[in-house]
């Protein structure tokens, strides 16, 4: 049971949201446009930036649902989220994408284990500064969800078809829970 | 230098936003609902935390702005951030500030860590479930903030004058950077 009286039944950070919709809101805003706004990096790669981070901080609620939202973004591909989460180095995905993604595992350690080697090496790969800003702001934004879902001790259902169910959900776009709506 | 072409001689998270304003409209919209909006936590104890957080993260940009913000927002009794820094559990702050603090410092290694123990100690001295949710979510931002602001590298200024008036700027609210305003 979360440690703060939420509506039962809910998992996560909608939950928290519920509780507390003006708070939600920027924390939605911020989801929406760092993964689901226009960049060069791809939806599928970005939810993989997430679900990497919060498995490296032991969250199941957010790495079990942004992996499931990257699945199933990355469609027929779908299996490079396993190999990431197992082992990122040894796995198929591109090397500018590593390059980020170690980029992105430093930043869940502390900002300043990112050094200018980590920033070179993904540049030299063809990474811009965009897309550099944005892996080490998602990094930096897990690093935050992760800590309010687990701190809190929301619900974190263990069913997998709920996380499917939710990826698929999560693929369309972050929007506010229906009830919680500041505007009604 | 920070790690990516944002304007020079602004500092720390001004100079993130300034780079990319669609993602620091929402950052922004947090820091002041969490630290400027409506609450029983004065603004004071607010940036208390975020300076107590930033410090433990080893972020000396975000520590001595919301450090410097919290001294002018306690007015005569400025010495309390000071002490709460060196030594919290020794500081002279109340019980209960203590106890959110403590849960604070948790957040801040890891969601986890924050066990049932440490709320149900807030709660005996007073902690409303609302205390509770924005002290974790005040730590989990900023263990966001702090992972933004170094992991870019963005400057960080060793003047104690400068931090003194970014504090008197910051007491009266969060307000996006003029030149980034999107609406213009």
């Amino acid at each position: 049971m979360a440690y703060i009286n939420v509506k039962e039944g809910v998992p996560g950070i909608r939950s928290l949201v519920m509780f507390r919709p003006e708070t939600g809101k920027p924390l939605y805003d911020l989801a929406q446009i760092l993964l689901r706004g226009e960049s060069t990096l791809s939806e599928a790669e970005r939810e993989l930036i997430a679900a990497y981070v919060s498995s490296r901080n032991n969250c199941m609620f957010c790495m079990s649902s942004h992996a499931a939202a990257s699945r199933c973004l990355y469609g027929e591909e779908k299996n490079t989220v396993d190999e990431v989460l197992k082992d990122m180095q040894q796995s198929q995905i591109g090397d500018k994408l590593k390059a980020l993604l170690n980029i992105a595992g430093k930043v869940q350690v502390l900002g300043k284990e990112v050094k200018e080697k980590d920033v070179e090496a993904a540049r030299k790969l063809g990474a811009t500064d965009r897309e550099i800003h944005d892996t080490v702001l998602i990094a930096a934004a897990f690093s935050m969800f992760n800590r309010y879902v687990d701190g809190l001790a929301s619900w974190t259902p263990t069913d997998a078809k709920m996380y499917e169910e939710m990826g698929k959900r999560m693929s369309k776009g972050y929007v506010m829970p229906q009830e919680v709506k500041t505007d009604i």
